[in-house]
Parts: C-alpha cells; structure tokens; sequence
C-alpha cells in the first residue's frame, strides 16, 4: 500500500476519539462511523425530547477530527463544554445542542449536518451515524444473584445494560435493520483498512456488527480489518474479560466479517498464548505494541496507537503530529 | 464627512436588527451596544439558570450583522433556529446555547465570547452588552383600573412590564450604577453617528439611557444622534402613543445627551405639526421618510431606513447591498 489509505474507524466515545486521534495522521481519506445507541446523559435526554439521534457520540467524534488551528480547537472545545448552572441546562455540551439544531434545521438530515459541523470545524475526515434512525440495545443479561428466581432477563437501554452487575449474554439492537446511509455503505466499500475498536465492547464496539446492512457492508469489502482490544475489562459490561474473551464476543458478532489483525497493548495482556491461540483460531495476526498512555487513567496513546497501526500497514508513513 | 461614519447603534430585539441591517452597508465601523435586561422566553429561562447576560438580544444582534456568504448565512440561520420537541429545551434559540457556552468557557467574559462568535459568522461589525452584569427594569406605572385602590404600583421586569395593561410613567435599571465595558465607551467616544431606536421604547431602546455609565459617554461624544422613531405604539408599552409622545418620553430621559436628527415614517405620523413642533423644541431636525417595509406586518424595510439615514448623513454613500 502506497498512497494513505482510506480507514473507516467504527466505534463510539472516548474509545473512537482515540482511534481517530491516532488514524488522523495516517489516513488519506478518514471516516468515522458512529453508534446512536446511547440513551443516556445528556444524548439519552435530547432523545427523549425530539426525534433526533443521540448526538453524544457523533459530537465526540467531531471534536477529535476539528483542525490544529487555535480558532477551530477554540471551537471543539465549545461543542465539548458542558452547561454549567443548576437547571435543567445544565450537563449538555454546546455541541450536542448545535447538532441537534442544525439536524432540526435540516429537517432531520443528520448526515448534512454533520458534514456542516464537519465543515466548521475544519474537520480532517468525516463522521457518519451507524444508523439513520435512533436505536436501542437490548441485552440478555445472566443473573448474578444467587437468590434471583430469574436465571436471565432482557435489560434495555445502554444506560441500563452498563448499570446492571448482570452479565451480558448477548445483544441485540431494536429496531433490528434499521436503515444505514448510503455514505457508509459507500464509505466502507471503498476503505482500505476497517478498524474496530477501543472502546466499549458491548455499547460502542459491537453495536455495528448487529446492523445487519452495515454488517453485510464489513463482510463484502476487501479492506483490511483492524481490531483493537481495550487495555481492561469495563465494569458491568466486560468485568474479569480477559483480552481473548473480548476477542471471542465479538468473533461471535463477525458472521462473515473477515478479521485480519488484532492489536493489543503488550502490557495489559497476561495470558499471551491464550490470545494468540485466539487470534490464530480466527484466522488473525496479533500486534502486541505499547499503546497505553504512560501515566494518568488507562487510556491509549494516539501517538502510540498510530505508531503500531503503522507497523500493521507498512508502507504508511505517518506525519509528524503536532 | 467623507470617510464612512464609525457608527454606534443601540437598541435590542428586532428593532436593532433593522437598524443593524440599514446601517451595515453605511457604516465604516458599526458597533452594537445591547440591551441585557431581558427577562424572558429563552433568555430569561437561561439567565435564571446560570449568572449570564440574557443573550437573546446579543444573538438577534450578532444574526443581524453576519456576512453574506451563503456558509455564514447558513451558521446566522443555525443561531437562530429554535429547538423543538416538546420538553425543556424547546423554544430555545441555538445561539443563545452557543453564546451562554461560550461565555462560561471564558470565565464570564461576554465579550470575548462575543467577539469569538463575530468571528464565526464573519460579523459586519462587533456586538457589546450595554452593561457588563444583567439588569431588571424596574417601572412604575398607572394603574388602569379604576377600582384598584392603587394609583400607581411598581412592576418588576420586562416581562411583567411588557405584559402589564398598566401605563408606564418612569422607568429605570437595577442594578442602578452597573458596570459598562471600557470597548462600549470607547466605541461611543470615537462614534461618527450614535443611533438609537426603533424597538420596544421602555424595553430595548430607554434602557441604555438609565445605566449612568452609558448616558455619560453619550453625552460627552461628538456624535450625531440619530433617533429612529417606531411605526407604531406598542401594545402594554406605549399604547396609543403618538410619535410625538415617544420623542418626549425619549427626551426625559437623555438628561445632558444631545439629540440632532429624528427620523420617523412619512406615513405613520398623523400629526406632522406636533411632531414638528416637538423636534424643534427639543433643538433636533426632523426628517420624514419612507422607511416601513410596503408590506408584510409593520417594520422598517432596511433599505429605506438606509436610504434615509444617508441623507441624515450627506457625504456618505452606501454600498449595493445584496
């Protein structure tokens, strides 16, 4: 692979800001395709006041693709401020509130106004929904209390699968095919490499692979398909996951998803052998990298991300980042 | 005069909007000094919130004055837009969300947030609060009813002004000495012309006369004070008003700021001779134009109120206006 590559990064919150973070530099054509499953913060209460999809995640996306310029980054950090005061204001981030207008004002045309707020904020790449309507997952869940007489329950909502200590059997989103713009579609018939991951694996991650036109999009495409496995379990949704359980969740979800290369940080891995076996059962290769932030809470490094994304795909030359 | 005018218009609401559109393509320097003393719809749910300047006014202000460009144009129509559905957020202005986040992201400073969001739009001109903190209007009216045991009774806020059958006899500001921004003074110390009016007179257009600040700088400039008369009395505010009324009502409360040229509505002014009479005695110069817009409901058309305002202004050739 010569030219950059075109990347489509699937995945939502902090997980896909870091993803996109580290595919910044190395993409030649980037986009990001976006959950719209939340129902909580301040996504869950815009969506319960108008027929909008939950903007959370998609302003999140926005923010980690707005230009280097002072001005732009001075506007990211608009649509990422949240309404302080005591009132019912309070918690939202402007940038919810300015997509939510802006798709209001094109009478419900998400994906124009994100390719406005694209615009406005000198955005290197686009951000797409998942989905063109609203969705809610619905999880069966394994009790874990030994005196519930329920054995397993169905948990709706993202909020309410994430808050329940019930273990998650599986997923499921409602409505069940909801309609995928063109866009992605198109999006990810031309990439040259597909990336899933970081991110949370039930509510960000493996949302995508239960839209059935999105996932018969994965499964056609000839890109390279890149997962990148979380640095822990994620209370309540992933808790005691080892790498090669998330890994084997998601296998479940792939349904003729091809799955090329497994990235996973060095240091968060304990049982090596069992991931690799994992991963060569699939049919994968295993990057093991440093891509955890040195300090601070676990989080990945964009910088780090890139440099072992790169090892993946030689011949990509990353920029120097400022 | 042969440069173009540095010109200061103040008022609030849709009043100086008109204003602002009749001056911007007139003015070489435009500023507008706005109204922070409202206490309703969207503003006023804000401002109970969160210690803001209600931002109502200031965004109408900062629509008014946005480029031409059909990407600003389109950004102007967003900060304008109303949220819908049917719970709290609806109703409320996308700019005013947007200049509330901004201001808090600046540690309260309204005008760095203003001069961000001028920016933005590719603003004509600059828009300032005329005070630094929010003001009540606080009036003392007449009561209408004649079994009311109460001649005259205190109404606070411009809402319950607005919305009380009672007549207005004074008005004034609380805080009583707010804080004024040193660019407002300035703005006014160097103004060829200083413009106020039209718009709701107790509500938008007197105000700036009641915040002692204010009132000192434009009685200390050597602009030419424009006052722009309304098309017609405003229901709870001025019914039954005539011109002449408006004008004296205006002139109690200039004390010491001097007033050169008065424009009113050929058409709208039934009585010219009191009009007249009351200009000159005031030391003004009257001219009547064509200036209401030829149809829709009664407002300025900006291109008329232009076309009048330059030959107030003899010297100073507007552009062509898109």
């Amino acid at each position: 692979m010569s030219a950059r590559p075109a990347v489509v990064a699937l995945g939502g919150g902090h997980g896909l800001a870091a993803s996109l973070a580290a595919w910044r530099p190395l993409a030649g054509e980037l986009t990001a395709v976006v959950t719209v499953a939340d129902d909580g913060g301040s996504s869950g209460r815009i969506r319960r006041e108008m027929p909008v999809l939950p903007p959370g995640d998609l302003r999140m996306a926005l923010a980690a693709l707005a230009g280097d310029d002072a001005r732009l980054q001075e506007l990211a950090a608009l649509m990422q401020h949240r309404l302080g005061g005591n009132g019912v204001l309070a918690g939202h981030p402007v940038g919810n509130l300015v997509l939510t207008g802006l798709t209001e004002m094109h009478d419900g045309d998400a994906v124009r106004a994100l390719d406005t707020l694209c615009r406005l904020l000198g955005a290197r790449g686009r951000v797409l929904p998942m989905a063109d309507v609203p969705l809610d997952l619905v999880a069966i869940v394994d009790t874990v209390d030994p005196d519930d007489p329920q054995r397993s329950r169905h948990i709706r909502g993202q909020v309410a699968i994430a808050a329940s200590p019930d273990r998650v059997r599986s997923i499921r989103v409602t409505p069940a095919d909801p309609p995928v713009h063109p866009d992605v579609l198109a999006a990810i018939a031309r990439a040259d490499v597909v990336c899933l991951g970081p991110g949370s694996w039930y509510t960000s991650v493996l949302p995508h692979l239960l839209v059935p036109r999105l996932r018969a999009a994965l499964a056609d495409t000839s890109a390279h398909v890149v997962v990148v496995l979380n640095l822990e379990p994620q209370a309540g949704e992933t808790d005691d996951f080892s790498p090669e359980q998330h890994l084997r969740v998601l296998h479940d979800h792939l349904q003729g998803v091809p799955l090329h290369t497994v990235v996973a940080d060095e240091s968060s891995v304990v049982d090596r052998r069992g991931l690799l076996s994992a991963v060569r059962e699939f049919g994968a290769e295993l990057v093991l990298a440093p891509v955890a932030a040195v300090d601070g809470p676990p989080r990945h490094d964009p910088g780090l991300l890139g440099a072992a994304l790169t090892a993946v795909l030689p011949g990509v030359v990353p920029e120097v980042r400022r």
